[in-house]
């Protein structure tokens, strides 16, 4: 119900500015008695972390993260989990320009036609830093999930181009930088983000999530719908244009014979499903198939190239953005969204067992 | 936070099935002192109406809405509103087959998993019916936003046929069976969606709903973005399987240069934008620019062919759908959407004069 | 979180006025396959009904209630439950007065600095006939519930008289007009509350709520504490100044041996709690032995002897109130009270299986 | 709606046990351009501090704050303030004994039973320091609410030993260790808690708080009004038992006559109450008179007198306290109870704000 807090059973609420002195999130709702280390936080972190590649923005930032709360003797209590990472690599001149101009692209504008005040610093709030701190909740929720919910990310396009489909391959996708899951894309996206990272240019792209294992009857219908709050959850990320799920878009174009799910009995009295165009949810229920959902993230608007702006006073003027920034910001974003659906799943899963037992 | 409720400060909670005596919705956190009759929203709910085209539901349904609260001589009190729209239409006999079989595609099998029990009739809760109740809520909405924002959708594409942009004329919407706004494509889908019709089948499409004289600063940074918000509130209609805001998924595929929109001072200290891929919205804060989504609707689920679905039991079976149904679904979707928008905005109007005053 | 919502999980959404068409309520959340009955709901409706006897208000409403959704085939199903209870005798004529004087003690005034507009007949919507919904929600918490846990309530306190608490006998509670445990006490209050009502007087009351077999572990630290919610509860009740649980204000003047309920291991590996003064919950969570809840009812303020008030535009003047009231508010408060204990533990029941499982 | 936050709009979360590395919130909503800094909150703290007296906990914090994010150059930025106060005297082994005997009174056996896990260090969350947090939260919420608007608390009762109302001076409050505004009552105390003090006794007290300067029209019907959330507010504040407001648990003893407070016009089109019984609301909304809340907070259950309980396997034994704690803790509930009340206020500041404007 909060600007800075998400979920309902199980919920997380994040704080912290790009060059304050940290920033951290409070998890809520947590079960009891699961076991939590902060190393099951840190290598999720360690996937988003700035400066990884070449390829992602080349801010130093070791995101150490620190659990303050809610666990004992390597349990969770089921009280509130404080996480903090503090901000290291701050370097506040990289971003003096900014604090008279407002970039194009940008939450700038907006936050001081809104709040009259902004830490121009790195973005502020505003800032892709803040999804550390979702990536680290969404470590907690996949501890809850358990492992019988597998959450699967991966990069399918990036500017205009594709990945195959046919070639993908899970185990692909910790080999490359990209979380790509195309042996092949991914080594044609190496030569073009090098261009475009040279040119100083930068690209949007599309990634896919996938969650395997979730057993039909998560969700609710109407406003509670699964499909409705991954949308919010996605589109809630920094850069993100567009949400779909399953078919997605492509639905339109199909007829209702098309597009429907034929069903037919499986072994032990489950049920197989003969296509998934539905994306593993229907009248935002889950339906026990791999729930998939892709989202559209637009190209970083850092650019070193002069672009026209207004300054603070309502002058027009130019601004280039010189920092140091993500050629394609959707790369991180597969992280980030993975921890959206892990988080998003378990507060459902949690929703679910409260109402239906 | 409910499961049947939507927004924070200006909410509603709807309810009612399909088949039931009656829907219904209500409506809480309306400002004092706002005009309100009945006829305010019987409008919209005149344009979602079952019945008034051939390539709609032929259910007969007045949907004739009753204020029993909330209003005292023709003002709001700032208590909550409930609206009330009796079933009148309802020939259960139609859906008698439904009762023990899945239809592919809709929310049969989820409803059972989840609940162990379904009203079947019409597809109970799950029956694109709720939709009236979002219309109802969204009259009062449009009555808070007042005269300066203009909420308005239209049917951008049906199947693969989409409009033709240049041709756009909001005059045009109102003249055709689809809120179609262009004239030329509207005549196409007339032979198209009548073929459709005869053949029984059905199409997806995709509606694009816009808000101009939506001032800057209304949202919220991080999980209250306005982009977040409309994304669950579209994603949370039924069949509805991708939503995306401005340039959407085509920003995807451009460099940061061509995406950001760049700003020049205009007449008497006001921001002009010199283009819109934004969709009028930064750092899930509106600029002050139009703001615009689209999302893809599904084709309907309910056709004649007969299907393989499994039955209660879970053995393998066929199902074929008889009853009155849309052959696309999305045209009466453009009212709904046009609701959900302007739902969300009057939420965050509350919220900014909350927090900012 | 809204203003005319109550709860979590298990939430419910109140409507109406007074003297409007209708008053109802929107219950959601509701665990699936209970079975429920518009008679299931009635009974409880039927003890708080006003015109049972001499010593509540002489309105005469039958107060029958419909269920308009969520039911299907005598069982939940999982979906918002609606209930509406018409309006029968509304009698406007008898409160054509209070337009335009503020009546002391009542929320005329309140309502009309806050909102600037006021339905002023029977007390629109700060009625206390708006607890026939609470009542109606509470019938559906108590099936939640179920038989291991069970409700009561009684009148411990009338004016300055209180019952003997060591003649308490809950079956007295349904034979007298006042829910009273002592029939020595229900004697005595009758020739005291018929002495009250001909002098066109009225008194306060004191209220004590009890919840047996609720198992030790419900409720959560810090704010969602079940005693804090109980108090939230009934201090929300129309006319209630005071809440108290277990000892209460007298825990004040204990000592810390005195206060803390020592305990003692008992058959089955169960724990007896040697006292009560704790009323049943620590921590904010129940401890398994009974909750106990006390609260306090003003004098309604409606008397027939005139007293100093201004009208709406702000002069003095004088009011009376000649309408039909009760002498005793606090009397049908008891079944309020319950209904709300009812509401909070349900959902609190399903917030434990939620997180705890 | 979480279990650890508290408020709507304005809203705050905190975290931290007892003996963990530190303690603090988040708080969310708060409006911007408010001039903020760490001596805006600390010289609150330092009022509820332990050790500040020998009738307070000996435990030694210092109590610094820090705030990590929110404020920039000075002012609030509208995004969440984090907060965190580092815990510095842990002293682990003075709770060694609590591990495995749940102590009479205390959270312990209700945390175990709950959540199946435990910190017994300190009392874990279930410690008074989470209060810390509160006054934290409150010291910002007094900045929303500005100057116009004051909030005091005092302590008015020590175990049987009320104040004597006649003698309330606001000024005593600051000049002895007890909160306590009349002269006479603090030295009758001094002796009373040295005795309690060193007979290793514990007693309870009723706090009074109050408001004023508060706008009529702030609060709100049914679930959301003033004195609903005044309640739940106050009842969450650790020991405490009982909550009233204006004439509270004494206006059952009154006839409606007496209790309904008179009004008459005063200057310039204001409103004078003649009394305030109603403790400044009526229908849930605030009068403009002052908000008057007193509540009951039970005697320390920590004593050294041995106490009969069960181990965690269930077995009989006995446990006595041997810790530092408050011979009195209604003491430092005094700065937790004015906290409270503030974040109360401001959440109903914007809530009203936002509905009304």
């Amino acid at each position: 119900m909060s600007f800075n807090t998400f979920g309902r059973l199980f919920r997380f609420t994040t704080w912290g500015e790009s060059h304050g002195p940290a920033i951290g999130c409070v998890v809520d709702g947590v079960p009891p008695r699961i076991p939590l280390a902060e190393l099951d936080i840190q290598r999720h972190l360690d996937r988003r972390r700035p400066g990884t590649s070449r390829f992602v923005t080349q801010r130093r930032e070791p995101d150490q993260v620190k659990i303050l709360s809610g666990v004992f003797e390597g349990q969770t209590t089921g009280t509130p989990v404080s996480l903090l990472i503090d901000n290291v690599d701050q370097r506040p001149k990289d971003y003096s320009d900014i604090a008279s101009k407002y970039r194009p692209g940008h939450a700038d504008f907006t936050y001081d036609r809104k709040y009259g005040i902004r830490d121009y610093r790195g973005g502020g709030r505003a800032s892709a830093r803040e999804t550390a701190a979702r990536v680290a909740a969404g470590a907690i929720a996949r501890k809850i999930l358990g492992n019988s919910v597998e959450v699967r990310g991966a990069l399918v396009q990036v500017g205009d181009r594709k990945i195959n489909p046919t070639l993908w391959d899970w185990a692909e996708v910790s080999r490359n930088s990209f979380f790509c899951p195309d042996a092949k894309a991914a080594k044609d996206w190496e030569s073009y983000l090098d261009e475009v990272r040279t040119n100083g240019s930068s690209v949007g792209a599309v990634v896919e999530i996938s969650a395997s294992g979730v057993p039909a009857g998560w969700g609710a219908p109407v406003y509670g719908k699964v499909d409705a709050e991954l949308a919010a959850a996605m589109m809630s990320i920094n850069a993100v244009k567009g949400v779909e799920v399953g078919a997605g878009f492509a639905a339109a174009r199909l007829t209702g014979a098309e597009n429907s799910d034929e069903m037919r009995s499986a072994s032990e009295g489950s049920t197989e499903f003969l296509s998934n165009h539905a994306g593993g949810i229907l009248g935002g229920i889950s339906t026990g198939q791999e729930i998939v959902v892709r989202f559209a993230v637009k190209p970083t608007s850092s650019v070193p190239t002069p672009k026209r702006t207004i300054d603070v006073d309502g002058h027009d003027t130019e601004v280039a953005t010189k920092g140091r920034h993500d050629p394609c910001v959707g790369i991180r974003a597969v992280p980030v969204g993975e921890a959206m659906m892990a988080c998003v799943l378990a507060d459902h899963m949690l929703l679910h067992r409260g109402q239906v037992g």
